[in-house]
């Protein structure tokens, strides 16, 4: 019965991965302009269709209510005028970028006179795997479509009858200009199962992208057998240098920190230059103070300001809370040195006025993002000015920091010869 | 006892990983004129050491010879007074290319005021996996060198005296210059089993690079926790248009098979228009016939030259030997579907005057490199303008086609700001 159950949803999965490749096919050969009507078509129809989508969506509101989900998730779940009407923006967003695929870089004349440059071109089919947010849906789907890329999408059961509803509209968009529907599918079964069997569909599927919790990420990692694009946790610093001016110090870590508690871009470990320690530390505990921001320091740093323990897990903790761990470092040798250990290598940023430092500070600290003077929380799409982000990389092959529609896309080399032999 | 004998090379290669995440560390921050100092100390330390090269050598040659090992075999594991110059001068090759590694393009200002731009980095630490060729040991560790990554080197047990012995060469080498010797490690072991837990050191090492025959890829690429930059088979097509012109068809065709036939971006399977079949499938009978081609043809090929069938499996093959698949096409669309479905995504070339199909053809081919008019042979670093390659990829992520220094890094993004913060 369950070898019977399993061998009908690795069917099922083929099917969807057969369909998306000879989906991907039409859309990577396709003008710009058709799939900007399709994502403007989408959007009309999710505006049109916003009393379905938000009955659609009371269903799964109503079984999360029964199953017990907390306030928290079913705020992410819900759909409202306001949500939909943005999710209709984001679209129209996407479909207002420039198109990357088809550009042809580089193209130059070799020494035996063919030419050879590279090409632009989508990834083929990619598989998204996410929890409970219906608006992704549409946002992956839309920087799947513009970039080429046929996806299949597959969300969190608590978020089923929404996804599905989601994918209707985006279907109905894309048959409204001939493209195919298979463009864009959903994985219609909730069966956890048919995860498993995406990660396995090697030949029909380019690449994963999980987005969720630590988790879900660590599982698809593990267990896929399909190159992921994954984003863990950010676990991101602030290094206050010697040569730091108090200001900048005081109110990057302050915006870095409690500008939003929940990003993966928060600040959640400071590090100190003994030498500024004492004169900052207290001004910070002000501010911080003030906003309910509860400080872990070190014992060199609870000798100057009052505060609790810092332990070692801390320094491993992203915290997505009003939560900072303060560290007192020698200078930068041992900053960089405690960044490249214990950072996600998400985003890391260093305040000096020193460009000695902000040399050595760019160049050896690994991370997706490493700032000077600035925020950590603009480590964003939107912020480096890609237009929209389908998710922050802190994998080191392919794209690292935010990934928007180059991400989505490779180069392969295009050579012209005219009638041109290798001798 | 086997137990104990996993979890001492578990423990060795683990050893290894976080020696080579150290170093790399290192080599990622210096200067170019030290890294391209080391390729030339290496290079000479082989020169001098050609004696005991050589003696080391004799030894897997013997051992080979006892293992019936063939005569290919033991003809690419020979080192000679030729091979170990010929490996030198490699050497010297890779320190005169450009350095990738820093390079901060496309830095601009932000409407908040930052600025941000991508900095090329090095990935840190890659493992190379891969079969009898001592040559490849100076080779791949040159290459991650100079672009900044430390490297884990895994050769074939047949190979293992040349390979510490050119190691040692290597690690004396960036002794001299004062690198860590950890910079380049050989697994000094030929259990099996180290290579297991080599694609499991996902803490350690970024990125895999298999080189060898597909049994080897394979399994690699099946059982690595570590993303993989692959190269399986090169199934290359030519496509004689109706529109191609008959003398540069000809020529192609006979210089995309027969100017090597080992190579991966030989030709395997020639499609031709229908149209033009009657007055060029007779003309390349004869130039194959002189150089002893065996072609395989379909049915309507049969129908026009005496030739043996070509069946299914055929299209399927990466023959590496003086064999022809012959397939005759109505056109156009019917090429490109037929090379998407059965090209292995290296290398596929179109014949053609014809401009419109050109631009189709160069779009809609899926692989890693498309041409015109131009020998399948021409896909290869070297002729690309990258100096040196490590392998080609059939992959799409990340790179594609020949892997040159460029291939070995990745972009982080650089964001100066002076005090900026988000609002």
């Amino acid at each position: 019965m369950t070898q019977n159950k399993d061998n009908n949803i690795a069917t099922y999965m083929t099917v969807l991965g057969v369909n998306a490749r000879k989906a991907s096919a039409v859309l990577a050969a396709v003008e710009s302009q058709l799939k900007n009507d399709a994502l403007h078509t989408i959007a009309d129809e999710l505006i049109r269709q916003c009393e379905l989508l938000k009955a659609e969506n009371a269903k799964d509101l109503d079984a999360g209510k029964k199953k017990g989900l907390d306030a928290a998730m079913l705020d992410r779940l819900a759909m409202t005028d306001e949500s939909i009407e943005k999710m209709a923006q984001g679209l129209r967003q996407i479909a207002d970028l420039p198109d990357p695929v088809g550009e042809i870089t580089d193209l130059k004349y070799m020494p035996t006179g063919i030419q050879v440059g590279q090409m632009r071109v989508p990834l083929g089919v990619i598989g998204i795997i996410y929890e409970s947010r219906p608006n992704v849906t549409a946002d992956a789907a839309a920087l799947c479509l513009k970039s080429g890329n046929a996806t299949i999408l597959r969300g969190g059961s608590e978020a089923i009858h929404s996804n599905k509803a989601v994918a209707n509209c985006i279907q109905a968009g894309l048959a409204s200009v001939g493209l195919p529907a298979e463009c864009v599918q959903v994985v219609e079964t909730t069966d956890r199962e048919a995860v498993g069997e995406l990660l396995r569909l090697k030949d029909h599927v380019d690449v994963i992208i999980p987005r969720g919790g630590k988790s879900l990420i660590e599982r698809v990692s593990n267990d896929s057998l399909i190159p992921v694009i994954k984003h863990l946790d950010g676990i991101c610093h602030v290094f206050i240098d010697d040569d730091a001016d108090t200001d900048k110090a005081i109110s990057v870590t302050f915006n870095s920190k409690s500008q939003r508690y929940g990003t993966c871009n928060t600040l959640e470990t400071l590090l100190v230059a003994k030498s500024r320690a004492t004169e900052i530390l207290p001004q910070l505990k002000t501010v911080f103070d003030k906003e309910g921001v509860e400080l872990r320091g070190c014992d060199q740093t609870q000798a100057i300001i009052d505060c609790n323990a810092a332990a070692e897990e801390d320094w491993n903790t992203e915290y997505l809370a009003p939560v900072l761990s303060i560290k007192i470092v020698d200078g930068l040798d041992q900053a960089i040195s405690h960044i490249n250990q214990y950072s996600s290598q998400h985003t890391d940023s260093i305040i000096t006025q020193d460009v000695t430092k902000t040399r050595r500070f760019m160049r050896e600290v690994d991370s997706a993002s490493v700032m000077v003077n600035a925020s950590t929380r603009f480590a964003d799409g939107f912020e480096y000015g890609l237009g929209a982000e389908i998710g922050i990389s802190t994998d080191k092959l392919h794209a690292r920091g935010p990934v928007g529609l180059i991400g989505l896309t490779s180069l392969k080399y295009v050579v012209f010869g005219d009638g041109h032999l290798r001798s």
